[in-house]
C-alpha cells in the first residue's frame, strides 16, 4: 500500500485509495489525515455526525477512565490523549475552528463516605500506575469548586483529563478532511462488496457489526444536557466526575453555559429517554453541585456506543482481508481515541505494515476457530456474546 | 345585549356581537356558545391554543382540589364539573371529535406517614363539605391500582374528579366554534380600543393584565409526558394525585399510553424547564409508581397559569365598562371551569345581567378605591400584587 502515484488524474471517476465507512470522528479524522497523506479519500455516511459521537461528553479521560484489568487499553489512551494538543492545534490550524478544547482538568468526587471508599480503591489503582491522581481534602476540593455540595467527602485531582466538545469537533473534522480532498458521499454502505476502493475503512461504530461480523454491540448511554441561567457560565470550571450514593456521574462545563450531565451504560440498543434515567442522572448531579437544580433542562438524549467483548477497540485488518481495515468498538472512548487511531489506521492504509501498538487491538483477537472458513463466515457476532 | 336580529347581514364588515381576545379553551368554548346562540362572534388570538391549556394536564377535580379557605370557589368548581359530561357530549356531537373524557375517578394518596397525615386533614375538611371523598386501607389502594409502590401508606378515593385531555379539547373547541360560525382572526390586540365590537369578552389568560389592568399574573408550572414502553396503554387507570415525600404530584394516564405528570406552581414568568423541576416530579412520580422509571420521557414542558390574588376567577363586566367582560384568572382550573365560564359569560352577552353564580367573581371585588379616575386607570396591576 503505497501513496497515490504523484501523476494520479484527479477525476471523480479514478478508484478511490480509501473508502472510509462513516463520517464520525473516527472515519472523518481517518479520511482527513489519509488525504493530508495525498491519498484519493470517499467517505460513506448517509448521516454524517448522527452517531454516537453527537452525544458524547467529549472527556479526554485515560487516567480517571483507567479501570482495573485494562491496562493495554489504558496505554492506549494515555497515548491517544498525549497526542490530543497537537491533534487540536493541527486541526484548528486546518479550519479556524474553536472545538472546546480545555485543559482545567478533571476533579473525581465521592459523594457519601461509601462513595469515596469506592472512589478511592480506583484512585489507588491509577497511582499505582503512576497516573498523575492527586487526592484532595473537602477545603482543597472546595477552593477549586466552591461550588460542590458541602457534603462531598472527598476527591482527588487529575490534572492531566481535558475535555473536548464533539458538536465543534465533527464539523471541523469534517471540513478538515474536505479541504484535504476528502469527497463525502452521503449513502449508506450495506455491503462491503458495494464499496470499490483499494483499501476499505470501516469505521461504523456499531454498524461495522453487520458489515464485517466483527463482535460490535450497542451500549445505550443516556444523558442531558443543561444550560446556566441568564447565559453565563456554568459555576465550576472543571469536568467533575464521582459516584453519588452509588452512581457514577459526570459534568462537563462549556464555555457558552451548557453543562453535558452524564451518563447510564445500558446493554439496550433502544434510544428511547427513559423517566428512570433522567431522574436518576439529574439526582446524582444535583447532590454533586446543588446550582445545578436552577439551570435550564434543554436535551435529553440517548445513544449507542460501540461496544466489544473486551471494552477495547478493533483496530486493524480483517483476518485474511488486509484490504478491509476495522476502525471500530471505541465503546466510552471514541473522542479520546481519535487521533491515535486516525494516526495508526493511515500509517497501516500507506505501508499496510500494522504497528506495533496496534498488536492488542486487533481484530483477529476475536478469531476462535483459526480453521473454519473464510473471515466472513466465522466472524459471526454471537461466537463473542 | 340582545341576540343579532334575524335579518342581520351576515357580511364580514358587519360589526360583530362578541369580540373574544384569546382562543384557549375558555375564549373559544365562549365563543362556540355565542356562536351557537346566533351570535356574531370574532375571535382573536395571534397562536391559538399556545398559552396554558397546551400544558394542562386536563384534571376535572373539584374534590380533590377543594381546599381550605376556598369555599366559594369549590362550589363553582362543583357546578362546573357538574356540566362536563353535557358539555362533554355536545362537543363530541357537534365534532365528531374524541376529546378523551374518562370518568375512572381519581386516587388520592400519601408517600409516607407525614404525607398521609398532610393528605388526611384535607380528605377530612373535604368529606366534612359533603364532598365524596372515601377512604381506602392500602390493600383496597392496592386492589384498584397494582402498580402502586408498595410502601404507599394510604389513600382515598374521590369517584367523581374526571379528566379530558386538553390536547384533543382545543382543537375540538376550535372546530365546534368555526362550525357554529364564529370567525377566527390570527392577530394580536394590543388594545382594547382596537376591538371593534358590541361586545369583548378578554378570555386572554396571563395576556389580560396588560389588557385590563386586572391582577392577573403569571404562575409557572412545568410538567412532563411520559410514555409507556412498547406502545401499550399505561399500567394504571385512575388519575393519581399524592404527596410524596411532601411533594404533591399528579399523575394522569391516557389511552395512548401518555402519562401526564406534574406540576411545579411558582411565583415565576418564565416558561424554562429547570433541572431541579424535572427531577422532583420524576422522582416524586417515581416514588409513588415504580414502573413509571421504565416510561419514555417524551416532553418537559412549562407553562404560566392565570393566577389571582384570591386563586378564583375573575369573571363579568369590567367596572364602568358593560361592554368589555372578563373570563380569566382560572389558575389551575381552566379546563374544569370552561363549561360554566362559557354558559355563564354567553348569558350574560345576551341579558346583560350578571348570573348570581358569578357575584363572587365579578372583576369589582379588586376595585379598592371607587372614588378615583376610570376603570382603565384605577385597575393598575400593582394595586393587588
Amino acid at each position: 500500500m503505497t501513496g497515490r502515484s504523484e501523476s494520479a488524474p484527479s477525476s471523480d471517476r479514478v478508484r478511490p485509495d480509501v473508502a472510509v465507512v462513516g463520517a464520525g470522528p473516527i472515519g472523518l479524522a481517518i479520511a482527513w489525515r489519509c488525504a493530508a497523506r495525498g491519498l484519493r479519500v470517499v467517505v460513506h455516511d448517509p448521516a454524517p455526525g448522527s452517531g454516537a459521537s453527537a452525544v458524547a461528553a467529549g472527556m479526554l479521560a485515560p487516567v480517571a477512565e483507567a479501570y482495573f484489568g485494562e491496562r493495554q487499553l489504558t496505554e492506549l489512551l494515555l497515548a491517544s490523549a498525549a497526542r490530543w494538543p497537537t491533534f487540536a492545534a493541527e486541526l484548528t490550524e486546518a479550519t479556524g475552528a474553536d472545538i472546546g478544547y480545555r485543559t482545567e482538568g478533571t476533579l473525581l468526587v465521592g459523594l457519601t463516605g461509601d462513595d469515596l471508599a469506592e472512589a478511592g480503591r480506583l484512585w489507588a489503582y491509577q497511582q499505582g500506575l503512576g497516573l498523575p491522581v492527586t487526592l484532595l481534602r473537602p477545603t482543597e476540593l472546595r477552593d477549586r469548586e466552591p461550588a460542590l455540595a458541602p457534603r462531598v467527602r472527598g476527591g482527588a485531582l487529575a490534572p492531566t483529563d481535558h475535555q473536548v466538545d464533539p458538536r465543534l469537533l465533527l464539523p471541523a473534522l469534517r471540513t478538515a478532511a474536505q479541504r484535504a480532498g476528502a469527497v463525502l458521499v452521503p449513502q449508506a454502505v450495506r455491503l462491503l462488496s458495494d464499496v470499490d476502493a483499494r483499501v476499505t475503512v470501516v469505521a461504523a461504530g456499531c454498524g461495522a457489526a453487520a458489515l464485517t461480523g466483527l463482535p460490535v454491540r450497542p451500549v445505550k448511554g443516556q444523558i442531558l444536557r443543561l444550560r446556566a441561567p441568564d447565559g453565563v457560565a456554568p459555576g465550576f470550571r472543571h469536568v467533575i466526575r464521582g459516584y453519588a450514593d452509588g452512581e457514577p456521574v459526570y459534568l462537563v462545563p462549556r464555555a457558552d453555559g451548557e453543562v453535558v450531565l452524564g451518563a447510564t451504560v445500558e446493554e439496550r440498543s433502544d434510544t428511547t429517554v427513559t423517566a428512570g434515567a433522567v431522574q436518576r442522572l439529574l439526582r446524582a448531579g444535583v447532590d454533586l453541585l446543588p446550582e445545578l437544580a436552577e439551570y435550564d433542562l434543554v436535551e435529553a438524549v440517548a445513544g449507542l456506543r460501540p461496544g466489544t467483548p473486551d471494552n477495547a477497540p478493533i483496530l486493524g485488518p480483517l483476518p485474511g482481508r488486509p484490504d478491509v481495515l476495522a476502525a471500530t468498538g471505541h465503546h466510552r472512548h471514541g473522542i479520546v481515541l481519535t487521533p491515535i487511531t486516525a494516526d495508526l489506521i493511515t500509517d497501516l492504509v500507506l505501508t499496510g505494515v500494522p504497528d506495533p501498538l496496534l498488536a492488542p487491538f486487533l481484530p483477529d483477537r476475536f478469531v476462535v476457530a483459526a480453521d473454519s472458513g473464510g473471515p466472513e463466515t466465522t466472524m459471526e457476532g454471537d461466537r463473542w456474546s
